[in-house]
């Protein structure tokens, strides 16, 4: 596969579609007023370096609660709109920003989901999207908490374009980012919460954070889309066992071929800024026309559970 | 996601499933008969290596004819059965290894496939994959020679495991890889014939390779399974234009978590020796599982050519 020049497009555009995002990075307390409080601050700056879209990490407002599983956490649930759509869209409105939230939806009594919420600059909710794929394994407690969500993979549009929202172990699965680039995405945000295990050997941990890098990564390459991924960072401890988790940062941000664009230290609270050139997909997916050749007539056994 | 310990399963097992497999990374010349010489002597040193799985590149037995559409290479075309697989047949059960060749399959007249077969070693032909996705662009005239595969994507049935192996411009594609894994395809397999053009530039050049080899470690991550990527190297010259390609070598073996185990370098022949560990896939497939939480429910878009 040969790269092509491009025909220059410079006179046929006056302005080049670009876009500085910031990606918060940050670690949490076991005190949701406080983790607000400092996830504003971080708004506001990212907001005066110039940022346009602004995200946050999986659920941004309390510790990372999966953990263990704890019938009292249902509590820190909240509706949308509830109070976080109003105190963040405020922010929104007032930086005139898009900001993408992680909240504990509670949409009815007993029934529950891992939401992320985008928020317009005027303040409205633009739209969400409700975790799909939910993970479980020992530390991350996740289907004790969420049902998995029911609005499908669709981007949500808003004043900078169509936002492939997705959450966490959802950035594990290509079909997710490919129905996400079907439906018309813009680019692939993945607000998240990984880490390690403290029993992981540094050789392991190196494999998961890099295959984490990696998948992600894939996405924007099979798609020709920016990708956005936003990690907490910093050591949580369960209150009720044992268990901790070393939150592994390293937020990114990839370009249309993969390319690193720009990338979080692991340890740290950062706030990566990054800019865009949202004509990019349009040169690679020309120079890589993936979706040109795609067998759609040979692909009916993906929604299927296995094939022997 | 944390890796979890998984039980020691040694006082279950006698034997660990190990593989020693080799990718042949070669340069070829105008010169079919010494092309196909020269495999024959790299696989024999590959078998006297201990390799009991060894891969040709992408259509190993002349150079990439498709830098041009030339109506009197078909003339190269042959048939399955046909010289080819009895030659490299004789091969295989002659060293007792399984080989992956790769051949511009004559199905009938005007009807030609991008084709590889899997040789058992006891000679017999184990099965076909016929190219699937089709590039075209310049340099790279596939669909001009080649009618898309209509075979589906199943892995071939080996005394060495369930090889799915694919070729080239599918490795572009997730879903190619997961309906291979879904169909129980124990590695993946991709043949492949993939460089540089001249016009290039260096940091284009360095995009373009590490989206190569990102994406095909990325369908080791999601499915969990080893991922063996065997190129040509060197640069061939199109008789017939100004055209060249700089094949980029750098042949790869992942392991299930997509971590490189073995890598060719980019610019000479080598036959890359590695040992695989078989039940890694279990292993990583237990501590990820990505299987277990695909939602078939919500993947109908994917056989659809786009969703706006």
């Amino acid at each position: 596969m040969a790269a092509k020049a491009p025909f220059k497009r410079s006179a046929m555009k006056l302005h080049a579609r670009k876009l500085k995002v910031a990606l918060i990075q940050k670690q949490y307390s076991h005190d949701s007023a406080s983790n607000i409080a400092a996830n504003s601050e971080a708004i506001h700056d990212a907001a005066h370096s110039g940022a346009k879209l602004v995200i946050l990490p999986e659920l941004h407002n309390s510790q990372y609660f999966c953990q263990t599983e704890n019938i009292k956490c249902f509590d820190i649930a909240e509706t949308i709109p509830g109070p976080s759509t109003r105190l963040y869209g405020h922010l929104a409105r007032k930086l005139k920003i898009v900001l993408v939230c992680s909240l504990f939806e509670k949409r009815a009594t007993g029934l529950y989901h891992n939401t992320a919420v985008a928020l317009d600059k005027d303040g409205s909710i633009a739209g969400r999207y409700r975790k799909m794929h939910i993970p479980d394994d020992p530390g991350y407690y996740e289907k004790f908490y969420f049902t998995p969500g029911d609005l499908g993979f669709k981007p949500i549009k808003t004043s900078v374009g169509n936002l492939g929202v997705m959450v966490c172990w959802d950035q594990w699965y290509p079909e997710a980012a490919r129905l996400m680039a079907l439906a018309g995405a813009d680019m692939l945000i993945y607000p998240t919460a990984i880490g390690w295990n403290s029993h992981d050997k540094p050789d392991e941990q190196d494999r998961q954070m890099d295959a984490w890098t990696t998948i992600q990564r894939s996405h924007a390459i099979a798609n020709g889309l920016h990708v956005l991924s936003v990690n907490r960072t910093g050591t949580e401890r369960a209150t009720a066992s044992k268990s901790k988790i070393d939150f592994w940062g390293s937020s990114f941000v990839a370009g249309p071929q993969g390319e690193l664009i720009a990338r979080a230290i692991a340890s740290k609270e950062e706030t990566l800024i990054a800019e865009l050139d949202l004509d990019r997909s349009e040169t690679v997916r020309r120079a890589w026309p993936f979706l040109r050749d795609r067998r759609i007539d040979e692909y009916n056994g993906l929604d299927r559970r296995f094939l022997t």
